[in-house]
């Protein structure tokens, strides 16, 4: 579609600018110290679907962060594709290893610097711009409805709510997201799945105050101690999850999808390189593709107790703190696998501490059919940009919304991811291709086209 | 000696006061914020000293913080005591938990409440004001000399230079700290020992930035598990310490000694209420008092890694720190501890993470002799004021100087320590009983007079 791509063209730089502005708000939906900020965000994003194009866009309050909607209905014959992304970013912790500020985006060696730059900003607002396209070059093939939601880092806490009370609002075909990696642009690829999440807060109590170690070191037990004595027994020398019925709902993979995913590239050498480690590390029997992809696993992902100050304090502390998480495949369930964790973190405590435990978030895991028009119609869309057939992969990371759409709204998600693996989601110099920004604005109208010739 | 009962009570409240005055100076060694407030008050202290009655008091400089000397010989015939205390205090951190600032001393219930009243400002300073009793009374009965540091919570760092190069200005025949606790005023008490220590940072490195946990987990190594793997397999199920060698130089304490320690009263139930915990731990085979006096421990003094903020973050952290500790009992050294426990670590490190660690700070264990003219003139004071024979007992604390005191002053070191163990040292609402504070400047004369006498 040359028009598509002369508009394209014409305002690639505007495209640019209108991301680095949005990159520029400190959106971080978990610190109760940026409630202005997301307000402000989600207002931008209000304005640039008006300016793209929609012709209603509301800013729905919930208990937590707005929700934006906005639609452009064409015609009631036509398709309706469900775009869903989030405006809201992770915190930018640890400050100190960012190379340029987390929200003072830079562009350098074609990659935009910023938190929120690839997760989610960076690629819903590809969709924002692919719309704009279809708009403007009056080319709209089905009608749109956008979904941006502020609180996708924290669980999406409100969505579901908001969800099930907007039934009639949302309804679509096909829900469509762009908020996981592909391979590379050489190697497009598809997730086919997400993994599900449950994410809990451990809280270890020792002693009802902090103590000198001296005085009291050998004669109470250390929460720290404790708390690393009980998260060392997770997982056991093949590093397989220690905790009982762990495993019980986790759907074997055939060997033929393992075949299949086998045939991503992958370099061991070059993994280990980027990382940066010697050797890696992970459940006996699988390979990192699968670790990452079709297995559920159990990572730390903080820890704190006693001094951490500079210097030397001699404490035996009080308290101690982890923040654990476990992804979740296929038929594990996020409300039970929070359960079956905490239960077994509690059996485990032993009787000189308190245990406490409180859960985060979570979301169940969710699979796209290789056979759908759906996914037809993405790997279509992937060819006629890329020249190459899309490899369907798993994803590693979670979006819980999914399987509550698909339960809530009847309708398939597609995941049309264009970030990759290495663009530091969630870590300091989060970044995302221009190469890849432009390259999603260029194939998102040809996912609606071939869609909407597809459901005919 | 009524004179001195005298003097005593008519100075009262101008004790206390002075004391107060010194605790609002926040003296934390460890932070280098604190520089300035660590200069105010060494030169708080040397204007004590000489309104006390010093003849000289000297601020000696060092690459850290400054120690004070200051002396009032009277007769080379007669005996000196060298007086060692610190003005330096731990930070005050958690801060959340004080119920009063920690540089605001509040006397409630009888109890000075700040950081640093009991450890060891509140215990230097009866020394400061025993001696003014005694120059203001014309009754001073030996040569005192006052050693007080800035660096004994960053373990006197400075010090052992210090004493090494001012042996002549140090000399004396003992050395007399109180920096110790006793165990209650209706069991007065000696330290006949205090346990050596060793103090060490680690830094586990996993990849070489933060990842994000669904696209990266299961397949590299997260070194907060590889940390918490490492730290529990430091005490087996009996919570003896496992690392190889870690027992070697310990001496095993007479059948007699041990039954001497079971005198001391002790109510496991009261212990237990007082620290809120529902069960005791510690290496088996021991008593509570074993495990903090004649037995060598090793605790975590403080862990971090990953994110610890509000909310959730999905992150696999680049790193985890841990602070970790050992007390040292006879004839264990530091130097050589600090080597066995930094090189176990190592090599019980994984080849997924990398492995590092730095030694903070740490002294050897030291005991005094019961039956040496110091200990007797020191329990024959502790009769006087008290009315009973003081119980010797092993302390659990540091105090990493005085093994170093006895290699190059050739002087035994004697603990006359008046705080309790539940003064909350190290902790916040550290506290210092306004009844025990005048305890210790009632007693501390009459020690000076009895060795003087025991020395002729």
């Amino acid at each position: 579609m040359q028009v598509w791509k002369d508009y394209q063209e014409q305002h690639k730089d505007k495209f640019l600018n209108e991301l680095l502005e949005l990159l520029r708000i400190p959106s971080v939906s978990a610190r109760s110290e940026h409630k202005e900020d997301m307000i402000k965000c989600a207002t931008k994003v209000k304005e640039r679907l008006l300016e793209a194009g929609a012709t209603t866009v509301e800013i729905y309050p919930t208990p937590g962060h707005p929700v934006v909607y906005g639609e452009k209905l064409i015609d009631p014959s036509k398709p309706t594709v469900l775009v869903y992304g989030h405006y809201d970013v992770q915190p930018p912790d640890p400050l100190e290893l960012w190379h340029s500020g987390p929200f003072e985006p830079v562009i350098k060696d074609g990659k935009i610097f910023a938190r929120g730059a690839c997760d989610d900003k960076g690629q819903f607002y590809m969709h924002v711009k692919a719309f704009e396209t279809m708009v403007q070059t009056d080319s709209l093939p089905v009608n749109i409805k956008f979904l941006i939601e502020g609180e996708e880092e924290i669980g999406s806490r409100n969505l579901s709510d908001f969800v099930q009370s907007h039934k009639d609002l949302l309804k679509a075909d096909v829900i469509l997201i762009s908020d996981t990696a592909m391979l590379s642009l050489e190697n497009p690829s598809i997730d086919v799945g997400v993994r599900g999440l449950t994410y809990i807060q451990v809280e270890i109590t020792g002693p009802n105050r902090d103590l000198h170690s001296g005085v009291y070191g050998g004669a109470v037990a250390n929460p720290i101690t404790i708390l690393a004595k009980m998260i060392a027994s997770l997982h056991d020398e093949n590093n397989h999850i220690t905790i009982p019925g762990f495993y019980d709902d986790v759907v074997t993979v055939p060997d033929a999808e393992r075949a299949a995913l086998a045939k991503a590239p992958y370099d061991e050498a070059e993994y280990k390189t980027d990382l940066g480690v010697s050797e890696l590390w992970g459940e006996k029997g699988y390979t990192t593709n699968e670790r990452t992809g079709i297995r559920p696993t159990l990572e730390l992902n903080g820890i704190w107790g006693g001094y951490t100050g500079e210097g030397a304090k001699t404490v035996l502390p009080s308290k101690a703190f982890a923040k654990i998480s476990c992804r979740l495949v296929p038929n594990q369930k996020s409300e039970k696998m929070t359960e079956v964790l905490v239960e077994h973190l509690r059996k485990i405590a032993p009787p000189y501490v308190q245990f406490k435990a409180t859960p985060d978030h979570g979301g169940d895991p969710y699979m796209t059919p290789v056979d759908s028009v759906e996914y037809k119609a993405a790997s279509k869309a992937i060819e006629a940009t890329f020249g190459k057939t899309p490899i369907p992969v798993r994803g590693g990371g979670s979006i819980p919304i999914t399987a509550l759409f698909e339960s809530a709204l009847n309708c398939k998600t597609i995941f049309l991811g264009f970030g990759l693996d290495s663009d530091n989601l969630h870590s300091p110099n989060e970044k995302f291709n221009v190469a890849n920004f432009y390259k999603g604005i260029e194939t998102i109208p040809y996912f609606h086209k071939f869609y909407a010739e597809m459901k005919k």
